[in-house]
């Protein structure tokens, strides 16, 4: 079973806007890369290959709180959290820990719902999740009940 | 008094991804595009010149919901009107609505809070909202009570 | 006969980095956006619908010099000239103009070669152009010859 | 004395396009990221603290021949060779290797040409690189002369 994953990612300066902080936008970024690194630790990719019909997984909601910046070079824990398993959903919580702050930080807390759907000729329908994804589960409630620090869900 | 504003985007290439659709996180940048157009059409630019100490706009919150996808030329109206002022922040409903669907429809609803910071020596300090922005105010309650179609707030 | 193309774009925030100037790989989303702009203006998308089997136009060649920053809010002219037309590939060279600056300079002068494959379930296979691009020219001689003010080709 | 430096990266799906590859401007920031690994490796940031007056490092050319796609989850080895070094500037080669082809291929060489400026309240200023960087030296002629495999140079 598993239900929680973390990624560690430098800010690059690609990432910076002119204000000299990662721009808001990335978070979101980051929160897919943790949410992919997650997946191939469970042994299959979000883009998985020799399945047919094709499934993808767009995502439905997508938020982010902000408390303080992330800045180039900073060093940010990207950790991720299954809040929740429906049949053709999934919800994660996503927590950004500063690093390089002293002491360590929360900056952000996120979260992201994704749906499964097959691709078809005619665009994109709601499907059950697959069976290679039994394995992912959701956190013990009260992991998710103290995940996040600032943010009222 | 101005309390919202409206651009039109055409998805470019290099913002789809490998589903052959806009990549979830540029809706953010859609969003922030359409805040700094509206303040452009008030006068003022998000990064005013000639004012001591530079004042800056962080975001603190984000969302999105998204029910269709947006794909490579579709012609979006990202819509903006302002939910809420306080005397530090700004609370703005984004709509986006793919004008190439035949008839149109809204894909995805979005909601932005920005606070104003004044930049200094030692970081950012929430500051009240400059008075070149007095003419920004919220929209009538009616607008935005109905404003949202498909999201629940 | 359709051999150039301009567009005007305004620097976005999400486009600037810490430097506070637009980030150098942005340019060249410029450069594709004049492009795809140039092929809609003759008539056809560079994702082209109802063709079998698909066709596409990866760069093989990208490049780009550069003498002066794009600020925030700078408006930009991105003028596309056709340099050279061959059985299966187009050359550009694009010339980036900063309006905002009083006079407006050429700030950066890019090229760009892209080759027409066919997508196939092997992969891609460099393929001569379709008809419908007969239109598509090379720019005459003296235009090229002059196009570059500052770079050296 | 240091002259090459190598980091492997994966593609991410934000990265990638609806052509189902990375996006050809990516490859401009792997040549950013490898170019400040490089910095960091030889014990100092692209964004130097405590320098007065700051300095900085527009890039004044960059290009990239292209030869495969790299595509969503491969793994990438980026490897930056110091081409040369003057007074004030500096120019590197970046081969890009795909280590999920089997056996690895060289898909793209990029080359990127940076200058030293100081920022002043009048904008930038070509500037002498500093002394801090004594350590960072041309490769060797022999290795500068067949770093390409495939680029005409």
């Amino acid at each position: 079973m598993a239900y929680e994953f973390k990624i560690r990612r430098q800010v690059e300066f690609s990432e910076t806007d002119m204000a000299g902080i990662m721009h808001y936008s990335n978070f979101f970024r980051y929160m897919e890369s943790v949410e992919h690194g997650f997946f191939r630790s469970s042994g299959f990719s979000v883009v998985p290959k020799n399945v047919d019909p094709q499934v993808g997984f767009p995502r439905v909601h997508a938020s982010c709180d902000y408390r303080k910046p992330a800045r180039f070079e900073d060093i940010i824990e990207v950790h991720l959290l299954v809040k929740e398993k429906r049949s053709k959903s999934l919800t994660y919580f996503v927590r950004f820990t500063n690093l390089t702050l002293q002491p360590p930080e929360i900056i952000a807390e996120g979260k992201l719902t994704v749906v499964c759907v097959t691709m078809t000729e005619d665009g994109m329908r709601a499907s059950t999740l697959p069976s290679f994804m039994d394995q992912i589960q959701p956190a013990p409630q009260e992991m998710v009940d103290t995940f996040f620090r600032h943010r009222k869900e």
